[in-house]
């Protein structure tokens, strides 16, 4: 699968696209040895046009594609054999057109955050990094909206609309493009109050596989009006087209915010005072479980003296009355629950070094294993069923050779494991994949979904194939009907033949 | 296009289909001369299938296809040539199965409250009537969310659950089945602050025209596994399949909930007093504009006392508080805006008089004009274009020769007209149209959509045509994919050759 081990891949195009943006330059020396043939030829073919479209915003030296042939997922490097920076949807309906005439797969790239492959050229072709259109086209503060080209980035949007008392609240963690959080249906800690890219597309511009380019719909807040393409945009991956602009929803800085740390004796008290919060309609903002593992993880790398003991993170947003009323109801319930100690602020500062390490948690947990790479799984499941998950997943972790920090979502039902593997040892690697195996069983049969947040990607086709049953045929039929020629993406979410 | 007027409509099926659910008894005699021909033949054989099928569940009496065979749409009626009643998923598919083989339509009816001539039998066919598909399925109140059959309605679902403390809470006014709120993508006075069927949502179970049952997705709160087909089939309008199950979010009943009615001297400043609302952040549960000439209608029919101004009806959902809190906030902004005065009230009397009155208004409209039947619009623009799209409007309503109430859901930008027209009178007919047509090109200029919750049904095809441009061929396609042999209710949504 991994091309980049393909005798092909060493093959290289013609010097015209020797130069290279970002400063990395072309190694001539790298183009010698290329094989003859019909192949390599239209390769040739290809890159000579994507030069003569974009000059030196075309390039394939290796650094380039090495940067462009990876992303945090624990699968092996699979280079592209060339990368191109569009700045407009001209520019990538163009790049599409050269690509679909010579069958050559096209891979969109943000931030190169994603977590199971989804930008990894297994079958060669071009990346497309997005980078480059990063402008915000529009800003409607009247309408809590706004469109930006897809390179955008979400702390980039949030400082740049930052005068206008709005902000953009989906946030994954890493700083990825608004156009890759669209196309992996991302959505992270705030979900519970504020939803997912889901909820938060109003509408995109995407070109297609044939380049024609779509708007998938108006920017108004509501529409009956035909099929929801945009959704069927959301979450594709770029296996259905490349996202260019994407027009999202904003949403007022709530005039306060407050945030609360409680923790428990067991995962239970803390899932149980969460459904308890969300039944009694108290609108949190987020609410994120961590496990004792975590805690430890995290008092090492933050500094804290939290006690390393399974923990609720919560925040509020309201009025300052409101998070104030919240807080203290929240309190109540935790009580109940068992919850041992119930610390609330409304300092900026104190709020902000929670989050932080929040943030962290992912970097202070691979702390637990020096050298260690992480693995990182993604489950969700109902919350009634969110405790007997994470319990059975508990002694799975227990009986594990090496840690495995567990945090998540809890208000989405939605948790992660941090696998820490010795990538050293082959081993540690099928224990890894076994783990995650089995955590994704359990969670189908509770009616859970095989990823949350994270994708499907090359790394959850399998598991998407047994969660989706009948429908999965479906969605390899969309897939057909919106690329003929498998050139978008190749080999992510579904497989096809 | 209307099928009842079309001779082949006249041929009945065999006697052993005659006795109909209901009480309504088929009259052998209708199914004298029918035509001879292959097509004849073709449509007895699939009754003579469904009466196998279904016995005294299908039927094909006058009095039963003229029941099915209209909306509350203008349209004339089209009646199907049998109407069935399937109890479960596999009885659908069965009935989909005969369809198929036979190349016979199916329209899928719930209420047969569609106001877009979405359920009329334009091509004949069969009349799947999900009445009986009326049970819950299963409520999580844990995870806020239950599954229903298809058939179930909203007042029936919020009557069953009442004793979780949860509530549904789209509500079109009309009591549509869950199933028909899903096809349509409804929505109504409280999307504001919960959504529309869009948002709420979890997953269907459809019944493909290939005869093949998905499940679209998992319940869970949030997933990324794959392509959207729920969001795909919401909104499709039965013209990509048959739901027949759908799983929804619930909410719980909130602690307290209050209630405001505010005038204005223009419709400018109650826009702008929920636009600021809006931005202020504060969570108003629902905000209607009603235009004087509804405020007359509503005093008139509800006898109310209010000022015969725009006006704008509030309501607030939270704890005893903060429901007290941000009545006062948009009281304020109201004030700001001219708002002349400002009654509020917690008590539940009151808000059900108000919130009466409301949801009568359409009947109220009515009577303005005794005799009128109304052709009922609706389009949705951003909000920031509210105030001058209603301006606009009234401009044309106020050179109209009948009355015609406007009010709408302005914190979605979405708002309709009631075109009193005579029916008697074609010219009356031609001047709604035309004023309807002006209205939707308008919403279009301003970046809005040809309508934001009664859909596209046989009524506003050209308009989606307008609005989506090169993406209604892309809706075109996914018709064909799912639907080849154009059987699932033709005619809707896009016009296939």
């Amino acid at each position: 699968m991994n091309h980049s081990d393909d005798g092909l891949n060493k093959q290289r195009v013609r010097s015209d696209l020797s130069s290279v943006s970002g400063g990395v330059r072309d190694r001539p020396e790298a183009r010698s040895g290329a094989p003859a043939g019909t192949t390599a030829q239209s390769r040739s073919a290809v890159f000579a046009e994507l030069g003569e479209l974009l000059g030196d915003r075309a390039g394939d030296s290796r650094p380039l594609r090495e940067h462009h042939g990876k992303d945090e997922s624990y699968f092996p490097n699979a280079l592209p054999d060339a990368v191109v920076f569009p700045e407009s949807t001209e520019e990538v309906k163009a790049i599409v057109d050269i690509c679909r005439r010579h069958r050559t797969p096209l891979i969109a790239f943000g931030a190169g955050t994603s977590l199971e492959g989804h930008v990894l050229a297994v079958k060669g072709g071009v990346c497309v990094d997005m980078t480059r259109m990063n402008r915000l086209l529009e800003v409607n503060a009247e309408d809590l909206d706004c469109t930006v080209q897809a390179g955008v980035t979400r702390k980039q949007l949030n400082e740049e609309i930052k005068h206008t008392g709005l902000f953009f609240p989906i946030d994954p963690g890493a700083d990825a493009t608004l156009g890759g959080m669209a196309a992996t249906r991302a959505s992270g800690t705030n979900a519970v109050r504020y939803g997912t890219m889901r909820e938060n597309v109003l509408s995109l511009k995407v070109v297609l596989a044939d380049g024609r380019v779509i708007r998938t719909s108006r920017r108004s807040r509501k529409s009956a009006a035909g099929y929801d393409l945009t959704r069927l945009f959301v979450g594709s991956e770029g296996t259905l087209g490349i996202i260019t602009e994407v027009s999202v929803r904003l949403y007022p800085v709530p005039e306060a915010i407050s945030a609360a740390v409680c923790s428990f004796r067991d995962i239970g008290g803390a899932v149980d005072t969460v459904i308890q919060t969300l039944q009694s309609g108290i609108p949190i903002a987020r609410s994120e479980a961590l496990c004792a593992t975590t805690m430890r993880a995290i008092n090492v790398h933050s500094k804290m003296n939290q006690r390393e003991l399974p923990t609720l993170f919560l925040e509020f947003h309201g009025s300052a009355a409101s998070v104030e009323e919240q807080a203290r109801m929240v309190q109540e319930i935790a009580h109940e629950h068992g919850g041992l100690d119930f610390e609330w602020t409304a300092r900026t500062e104190d709020r902000n070094r929670l989050w932080a390490a929040r943030h962290n948690a992912y970097f202070a947990c691979l702390q637990l294993r020096p050298g260690a790479r992480a693995v990182s799984t993604d489950v969700c499941v109902p919350i009634s069923r969110l405790t007997e998950c994470m319990l059975a997943t508990v002694a799975d972790i227990t009986a594990a050779s090496m840690p495995v920090p567990m945090f998540g979502h809890v208000g989405d039902g939605n948790f992660h494991l941090v696998i820490l593997v010795d990538p050293h040892h082959p081993a540690d690697m099928d224990e890894a994949k076994a783990l995650n195996n089995r955590l994704v069983e359990r969670a189908l049969a509770m009616g859970g979904t095989c990823t949350g947040e994270h994708g499907i990607g090359m790394g959850k086709i399998g598991s998407l194939r047994k969660e989706a049953g009948e429908a999965y045929a479906v969605m390899c039929e969309l897939k057909q009907m919106f690329d003929p020629q498998s050139i978008m993406n190749p080999g992510k979410v579904v497989a096809l033949p």
